[in-house]
C-alpha cells in the first residue's frame, strides 16, 4: 500500500525501495527479502490493492449492470497511482498485466452479460468474448493513446451502443 | 523503404544506419543530413511507404466497406514490418503515431459512416466518432496486447455486431 501511495505522489521513476520501507515503517532488507527491485513490489500491490470491478451487487438491469462496470474502469484509469502502474505495465510487455487486471474485469462483464443471454436479453449468436471486447477496448484505446477525453459519460454511450448490437 | 525492408528482417534493435545506406546505395552522411538516427528514419519511411487504408472505390455496400478497411487494418498489423514499427512508437508514446497512422484510418470509416448515415442506413442520433472507435479499437487491442488471434474473421464479426448497433 505504501508503494501505491507513493508512486501516486512520486511518480514511478523517483520511487525508491528506501522510501517505500520509510513509508511501511520496516527496514529496507525487509523489503529486499521479499521483491528484488522496485518493479516487481509495484506490480504485487497493485493486484493485491488495485480494484478489479465493482463491490455492488448487480441491480438486475443489464444496462446499468455494464454501465457500472465501465465506469468503475474508466475511474480506475483516472487515478494517477493505476495511470502510472499500468502504463508501465503496458511498455514492458508484461503478460501478467492481462492475466491478473484485464481478465477479472473481462470475466465479471462476460457472466454478466451470459445470464443476461439465458434470460433471452441478448441474442444467443453473439459471441460473448468478443461482446466484452467491444466494450473495454474503446475504453482502453482511449485510455492508452490518450484520443480523447475518457469520461463516465462515454462510458454509458458505449453502454448504450453495444447493447443494440447485442439485443435480441 | 530500404529502412522498412531492413527492419523487417533485422527487427529494430539490430537496425543500423550503416546498413540502410548500404542497401540504399547511398554514403552513410547522406542519411545523416536528414535523420539524425534510426527512429525518425523509420518513422518517416514508415508514413511515406505505410499503408493507410485501402485503395478500392467503395463498393456501395456499407457492411462490405467496412469488413474491407477493418480486414485492411488487420493485415497492416499482421506484417511483421508494421508490427514492429508500431509498437516501437507505441511505447515511444509518440503522438505522431495516432495523428499520421491512426487519424487517416479513422477518417476513411468515419466519411464512410457518414455518408451512410445521409442515405438513413445508419441512426441520425449515432455519434460517428464513438462508432469508429468501436471498429477500431478490438482490432488494435488484440494486436497490441496479444489477447487472442487477430484475424479477418474477427474483423467481419465486429462489423457485423456494429452494424447492429448503428442501423435504423
Amino acid at each position: 500500500m505504501a508503494a501505491l501511495e507513493l508512486v501516486e505522489a512520486l511518480g514511478y521513476s523517483r520511487l525508491t525501495i528506501e522510501a517505500v520501507a520509510a513509508r511501511a515503517g520496516v527496514g529496507k532488507q525487509t523489503i529486499y527479502r521479499w521483491w528484488p527491485s522496485k518493479g516487481p513490489l509495484l506490480f504485487d500491490a497493485f493486484v493485491e490493492f488495485g480494484p478489479v470491478g465493482t463491490d455492488e451487487l448487480p441491480s438486475g438491469v443489464l444496462a446499468v449492470d455494464l454501465a457500472r462496470e465501465l465506469r468503475a474502469a474508466v475511474e480506475e484509469l483516472a487515478e494517477r497511482r493505476f495511470d502510472q502502474v499500468c502504463r508501465l505495465l503496458v511498455h514492458e510487455e508484461r503478460t501478467d498485466l492481462v492475466t491478473l487486471l484485464l481478465m477479472p474485469r473481462r470475466m465479471a462483464l462476460e457472466e454478466r452479460l451470459r445470464a443476461a443471454q439465458r434470460l433471452g436479453e441478448v441474442r444467443a449468436d453473439v459471441d460473448l468474448s468478443a461482446a466484452v471486447e467491444l466494450l473495454l477496448a474503446p475504453v482502453h484505446q482511449r485510455w492508452f493513446l490518450r484520443t480523447a477525453p475518457l469520461t463516465g459519460e462515454f462510458a454509458d454511450a458505449l453502454v448504450d451502443l453495444v447493447l443494440r448490437a447485442l439485443r435480441t
